[in-house]
């Protein structure tokens, strides 16, 4: 796989300049409107039709807020303070479609805008914010039947801890008890953990959806943490897989098959990831390729047909990514397993980078792939 | 019931100015350690073992931090600037054991300590700290089985919403597929949500540790929001809980009955809450006799007999609150309801106040007079 690329766009989410590179607008529209991911009656950050987005901090006796959201790369959007005291700005030009992670620097020091939600990302408790995609009916909250995301607790002697992982139950999972189901094993990206594909990625109700127009077959989804901070700012080169690749095939794997109605086998579960969680993909697909018979790689590199000789055949290789990201990688990457006789699909989101919109996207595409044999 | 002491409950409960108040400690013994709801590999807030706090936040330019939690009510801790940059500040005594919420004054702005996990509460979410108690025991997470908490979205007509709501089902629900079970309502309080019980109050934990030990009959807790934020700061008196009541008992009860495995009948039914979670219970099992058979008030009130005669006998009463609260109007409550005939049951947390401890403790009280016969 790329590991400069990865890295590149690893740093590139850090820093959250996610931006449309060739905005030249000087002057937004004035139809600001609250973000959906405000905290409940905040009327700030405000997003309008263009893509721009507002903040408005309340700080009467602070000297300096930037925000880490902006064109202009690390340094973001400087806020200024207005007659009342409050410190307000508007970034230079619109923001990517989608989901965007951001703080603030007050004086000198890292907090989150108190309007928003927060999400873990970049190893913290971020600001979120949420720019409307043109697209956003595929995950959008709808009133239709409705899957269940559960918490588990589960017992890891490897670790000697009680881990946690969450498990997308489809609609219809509490009724019909004779139904099972195959399992996509769904991990996220460095510096987040396993709320990450429900809160920012809207991974269930990408699934109600796709469900609810008969686009696939049900399936179960089970997110858990990859343990991918072990190796913290800096050190993603020396990241060892091995830990957590025992959490997940000997114990989270057997636990979900004990208590849900699954279907057991290699040719009923599937292992994707993005970013980071695609390296796990790879890596552990390659070390047990008993265990899974879907591979996904979600702005997470590519595989080539040399690793996977001699190996137990997958009966798909999904590869994703942002067109700002290295569309060609992955589409070269697909051709070059088409060759060798493997089912091998890329997909490039239109005009994202390395960021979540991209991967609900690449769910959304993935997820009729799945199990359909 | 006593709606003047349960203003003053949530305004303490606002500035988070719980404290023991008899406290003349002047030097905290050096033996911090990061509280247990840090966010991962933050240092600081820290907790001695005197109940103590220590907080440390890097703001170079700032001129002024004030932490909302401390003795001295509403002032809270102010931290002073160190050398390096840093403010740093210590409480000037123990706090209460147990949960509390608070954040930062920076430079006169609202703005969360960077160090600590976000709970919802005072309808913003909030920093958390953790105070470990004597009695931690019983909501510690430990290694056997545990039930899950499952976000369920549900479809309310009325509202024309669709709605969470959290339920916690018992270990063992998935496997043995013929049983069915009781089910407790339980709502927080104003400024909180349907992650409260969960979030802050480990209901899910407690229930696991009691099931594991054998002290009660596995049943499932429904979470949801009680829209309790319709009246916002100052406006509790003119809250109505008419519109909670419809989404409750002709939207939640009859979904999570056609998707759980329980007893849908009133004396396999109980609703309890928390502060205006009993305010809530209180009015609905009154104006809905027939719905439920167990009622709960924590730190929510009292019933008496005149307002119960003539309606349908629920099978327990239960009342609580801390004893930094007013005792004397849950015992006297449940010694009028004994005398009229009711089975009542009044319980006081030994040294805490309107706070997340004293309801923990008030579950694990509640949990085994349910549904016994």
């Amino acid at each position: 796989m790329n590991m400069k690329s990865l890295v590149t766009g690893l740093i590139i989410l850090l820093t959250g300049c996610i931006c449309k590179a060739q905005s030249n607008q000087s002057s937004a529209a004035e139809d600001f409107k609250p973000s959906t991911l405000n905290q409940p009656g905040q009327e700030y950050p405000q997003v309008n039709s263009q893509g721009y987005v507002r903040f408005k901090v309340k700080a009467l006796k602070a000297d300096s807020i930037r925000v880490t959201l902006g064109l202009g790369g690390h340094n973001g959007t400087v806020l200024t303070k207005n007659a009342e005291g409050y410190f307000v700005g508007t970034t230079a030009g619109p923001m990517d479609e989608g989901f965007h992670y951001y703080h603030l620097i007050v004086d000198g020091g890292v907090f989150n805008d108190p309007g928003t939600l927060n999400f873990y990302g970049s190893t913290r408790w971020e600001s979120g914010i949420e720019v409307p995609a043109h697209d956003q009916d595929f995950y959008a909250l709808r009133d239709l039947p409705h899957g269940n995301v559960q918490q588990v607790l589960f017992s890891s002697k490897s670790t000697n801890t009680v881990r946690r992982a969450f498990v997308y139950t489809p609609p219809g999972y509490e009724k019909d008890k004779s139904q099972h189901y195959p399992v996509l094993y769904l991990q996220h990206g460095w510096g987040e953990d396993e709320t990450a594909w429900s809160n920012q990625g809207h991974a269930n109700l990408i699934m109600d959806n796709l469900i609810n127009e008969g686009k696939i077959k049900p399936f179960i989804i089970v997110m858990t943490y990859g343990m991918t901070n072990v190796a913290r700012m800096g050190g993603i080169r020396s990241f060892k897989v091995d830990t957590f690749q025992r959490v997940l095939t000997e114990e989270l794997i057997p636990f979900v098959d004990a208590n849900f109605r699954t279907k057991a086998d290699r040719m009923h579960r599937a292992m994707g990831g993005l970013s980071m969680g695609g390296m796990e993909t790879h890596a552990i697909t390659l070390a047990m390729p008993g265990e899974f018979g879907y591979y996904a790689l979600l702005s997470g590199g590519t595989f080539n047909s040399a690793e996977l000789k001699d190996k137990a055949k997958p009966r798909l290789i999904f590869m994703s990514c942002g067109s700002r990201e290295k569309p060609d990688g992955v589409n070269n990457a697909a051709s070059e397993l088409k060759s060798a006789g493997y089912n091998a699909v890329s997909y490039v989101s239109p005009n994202t980078g390395h960021e979540f919109l991209t991967w609900r996207r690449g769910l959304y595409q993935l997820a009729p792939l799945l199990f359909q044999n």
